[in-house]
């Protein structure tokens, strides 16, 4: 456990933390204090730490999804658990009806469940939009909602390639979870762009 | 207060408690216990709501980006204020030099400075994608900056189309710390509709 601790760079406490809540699977037993860990444990043990660090699961959260790359359900099923671990509940009846009905609209042609997360998710962002008197004037709903599809296809290519089921399933979860931060952080830095090259406010000029 | 807590569907304690935070400005007083306020506090309190409970920022995560409004500061530092209070801090000195290559090569000629708060995001979510062995095999970084362009520049003209410079800085804010959760939500409904078109998968169409 010590090697694995120093390769990984992860603290011994962190590792029997995360052995403790059944998140990690335990070594083979080689003598009553020694324990062989693997390449296997030390990919999921980063894996871990990811979802948890970086993807601000908690430990209730990693759990569900690390179990849920272990069993042996389908991907789109995979995909509802991702989905409904990382998606904040919202319940249809909280929400305005012309909301919805702006999400649906931007979604035309789309098939989606009416409980799927995202769509109730949306309309309750976009609620908080009109409640505010913001108006969506230049078609930023529907935009955000191409740029939706662009992303989601470039999620079902990159887990194609993967070679068999448990690393789809892994990337489904990686990529659900991590996937909004990378397109967040992605976004700031766009915005930068896109404001110098409109405005011509200075930049070190990094990318 | 009891009017307003009645139009806006927003509890008196929480009000009393925005005032106090310095969140919302004081109405005017009218007697020693009776104040006025008007529209301007309606759409202030929906505004903190909104950032509060869908946007998830802090108290004084939100009394800094109300701030950013209610002061006389440019475009572009109103965008600074408004990412780095959404943004984790992420240092660069911790980040995998591979992975904050990947991001710049993602983003070449986009001009963005060396210390933008998503260039080293971005960076640190790709170390995670490094670290637990996931190959990004079929462009899936590259494809996600496109993404994020057509989102940012959405984002920049839904600001243009603001009358002044108050609603201006009040969409650079709501746009920075609602659109990760529109785009999350959204990303989520796309995964539905683009698996569902690739595979088949049954669905109730609500779209």
């Amino acid at each position: 456990m010590a090697q694995l601790s120093s390769v990984a760079g992860i603290p011994i406490g962190t590792i029997k933390f995360y052995l403790r809540e059944g998140l990690l699977p335990a070594g083979e037993r080689t003598s009553p204090n020694q324990a062989d860990y693997d390449e296997r444990h030390l990919r999921r043990l980063r894996l871990i730490r990811g979802l948890i660090e970086v993807g601000r699961l908690s430990i209730v959260e990693a759990r569900r999804v690390v179990d849920a790359i272990d069993s042996d359900i389908g991907l789109a099923e995979t995909f509802e658990v991702a989905q409904h671990t990382v998606s904040e509940q919202v319940d249809a009846v909280d929400l305005d009806r012309g909301a919805l009905d702006l999400v649906d609209a931007a979604m035309t042609g789309w098939r989606v469940s009416e409980d799927n997360p995202g769509r109730l998710a949306a309309a309750r962002v976009i609620g908080t939009f009109l409640a505010i008197g913001q108006p969506d004037e230049r078609g930023w709903l529907a935009r955000y909602a191409e740029a939706a599809l662009l992303a989601a296809d470039a999620d079902l290519d990159e887990i194609e390639s993967r070679p068999d089921r448990e690393a789809q399933a892994e990337t489904v979860i990686v990529g659900t979870v991590l996937g909004d931060a990378l397109f967040a952080a992605l976004r700031r830095a766009a915005q930068e762009h896109a404001t110098s090259l409109r405005y011509g406010t200075e930049s070190d000029g990094a990318g």
